[in-house]
């Protein structure tokens, strides 16, 4: 028996142990692995440094050494991480309808566990502790398969929950970690209908994609994010540089950044040379259309591809249009359905604008980059969903669950 | 252009537009369908026909040949059904969750329909009409693709009910039909991530398992169901016959039709032989573990296989279990999560099967028949999902939509 299936075997066989414990004893079994999480600091750290020395000899990035490095205060915000996800409601139990048929049926639709989740993600390693502890609040076992840089540290880390879990009511065997960090163990995960209820892939665009193309376990798609913010011609210019400005270089490297500026051409008339010397300010490379560059000679020349691309950087595509018609047209063409913006002063431009643009969350006058399960108050996240089964948009505790139809009855039979 | 993507294509374009509409425009559309099924009968049943006339040529079963058919008293029903649909709520638009963060960003959650709804089916004509229309008032646009059996049938019918519809406020390439029988077609579908939102598979377990195995767009699975009814020590004895014989026989051929009955062995020595003789008067054929036999002589002895088939026919398994553990370890072993039944009169262990079993519906005291949408008081089913993931067990006008989060701010930006 493969490792990912006797590992996958042992979680299902958890996961129904899982779904009868209290709130009360997955949170005191939390509190152990926040604990442990400093408590055995040393070893964690020790590990990781056998991460970051291969990486080195590998000539992994600085920028990349630096998300794979664990330090004592590192693993406190970590441990901390995990005492907010006690705090949190638990979602297993709630009561989502309840109602009574003609012929006396009682029937109860409540929220329970999904069982087993899979999480395919890459290297940082704090997602093994965040994704592990969202997925045990909501009574589930987990099968972690990590990147192979962080290989280490993630071994200890499970040594660490696992023997925390041992002092408590949860099962160890609720995670598992997949050691084998070849391609064949992720492929072997995709195809576990039956031992994984859903696989969570997190990470960059090719991980996603595969795991999409090739899972026949049901999937929620997290991730990719191109998203826009559109300035009508009404926009206040203050307003619209501030959130355009925040929308691109507060975090470039993430999914709810913005990758593209439509501008109205009444707008660009005015201000367009104006914001992208504010772009410029920021080290922000512009790519845009004839018009745009027309107002900004230093931008060089968007290409359908650009338009496309999700940078991830300090590269912004600029496009000027002819209304909100054009604007539209342009986000359905080019837009992931994750993020996108308006900033207007019209509230019937900005309505419409709400209720057309498909996407997981659209923005009149605030910035993209709020499409967050913490700025949403969600108080945990196990990613932003990208697809339109099951939950959109960012996913706290509940999109860790499914329901259940309770029927009480008293003989009933059907006619 | 195949004819998969020209007609996707087209149903993209419509449902942009059906994301639009109000509830009268899509009611009213939904009318004219109902009207010109009784209006145009006579075309409908002269296609019908030709289905008819080729099936026999083919040597289709009586049975099947009846399920084909179509007559002026059935359309009569199914445009009943349309009408029915007409009085449903809308779930658009539902406002699910408001709330206020504390830099004063407004977020709400709305429902929004799926977008484009890809249906994968097999003979019967109704639910060429049952599908398309659950998808418009849902708001989404439809691509069907049924079974080669009924061509003649359904092309005729989507020609009526796009005529219905060129004269509504919902544009006639909301509901598309694909003629290509192949199944190239479908594997077409399948793939057809970009222009399908999601797939539907409706029909029987090797269709519905292509479907999951195949797509890499995301499928609601739908169907397989090896239900059980456990006769707990407590039960009454006339409770448990007539549940127990109504979930067996009432409609055999169902998913949510019982094929395997779990006795405790105290009230297998006091009933298990009368009970049997109730099935043997029914025609139910009886395969046993070896108890059931030590009690039921003319019963055959269950295979592992058996245990895990569902007969959808006048075929039944039984065990004699030692309690309620023993019931659900097999149910766990065997179920396939759809609907599971204890009958008891004992409170405490119905609520720990209540509890543990991991099924779509769970029943105490009442037959596993009830699993049915209308059964259940939604007023309609496109199915019932055998998945956990977005939607569980039946699926009413809400399972077809997705939502969204609209953000309005005043100029927020992330610090």
């Amino acid at each position: 028996m493969s490792e990912v299936i006797s590992k996958s075997t042992a979680a299902q066989r958890a996961a129904t142990v899982m779904n009868r414990l209290t709130t009360s004893q997955k949170n005191e079994a939390l509190v152990l692995i926040a604990d442990a999480l400093v408590a055995e600091q040393a070893p964690i750290i020790a590990a990781n440094e056998e991460d970051l020395a291969r990486g080195r000899d590998n000539g992994t990035s600085p920028a990349l050494l630096d998300r794979l490095k664990l330090t004592p205060a590192r693993l406190k915000d970590i441990s901390d991480a995990v005492r907010q996800i006690v705090e949190l409601p638990d979602p297993v139990g709630d009561l989502l309808d309840s109602f009574e048929r003609p012929n006396g049926l009682r029937i109860e639709k409540r929220r329970v566990p999904l069982g087993v989740i899979g999480i395919v993600y890459e290297a940082r390693p704090n997602v093994t502790v965040d994704a592990a502890t969202l997925c045990l609040k909501s009574g589930n076992a987990v099968v972690l398969r990590g990147g192979s840089a962080a290989l280490s540290s993630n071994k200890q880390i499970i040594a660490v929950i696992r023997d925390a879990l041992s002092r408590s009511a949860v099962p160890s065997d609720a995670v598992q970690l997949i050691e084998d960090s070849s391609r064949a163990s992720v492929d072997e995960m995709l195809k576990l209908n039956g031992l994984l209820d859903v696989i969570i892939p997190r990470g960059g665009a090719s991980l996603i994609q595969n795991v999409v193309q090739n899972a026949t376990v049901p999937v929620i798609e997290t991730g990719a994010g191109v998203c826009h913010t559109f300035i009508d011609e009404s926009a206040d210019y203050g307003m619209a540089e501030a959130i355009a400005l925040n929308a691109k270089v507060q975090r470039p490297s993430v999914c709810n950044s913005m990758e593209t500026l439509l501008v109205h051409d009444r707008f660009a008339g005015r201000y367009l040379a104006e914001l992208a010397e504010a772009f410029r300010n920021a080290n922000v490379e512009l790519r845009g259309c004839e018009t745009t560059i027309a107002f900004v000679p230093w931008a060089t020349l968007a290409t359908e591809q650009d338009f496309a691309t999700e940078y991830n950087d300090y590269i912004l595509n600029v496009k000027v249009v002819k209304d909100v018609d054009d604007a539209l047209a342009h986000i359905a063409r080019f837009g992931t359905k994750h993020s996108e913006c308006i900033v207007t002063a019209n509230d019937a431009i900005a309505e419409r604008f709400l209720q057309e643009v498909d996407a997981a969350a659209v923005y009149h006058n605030a910035s993209t980059r709020f499409t967050d399960g913490f700025e949403f108050g969600f108080g945990a996240e196990i990613g932003i969903s990208t697809q339109k089964l099951h939950a959109r948009g960012p996913m706290g505790l509940p999109a860790l669950t499914s329901t259940k139809f309770k029927v009480v009855g008293n003989g009933q039979i059907r006619g």
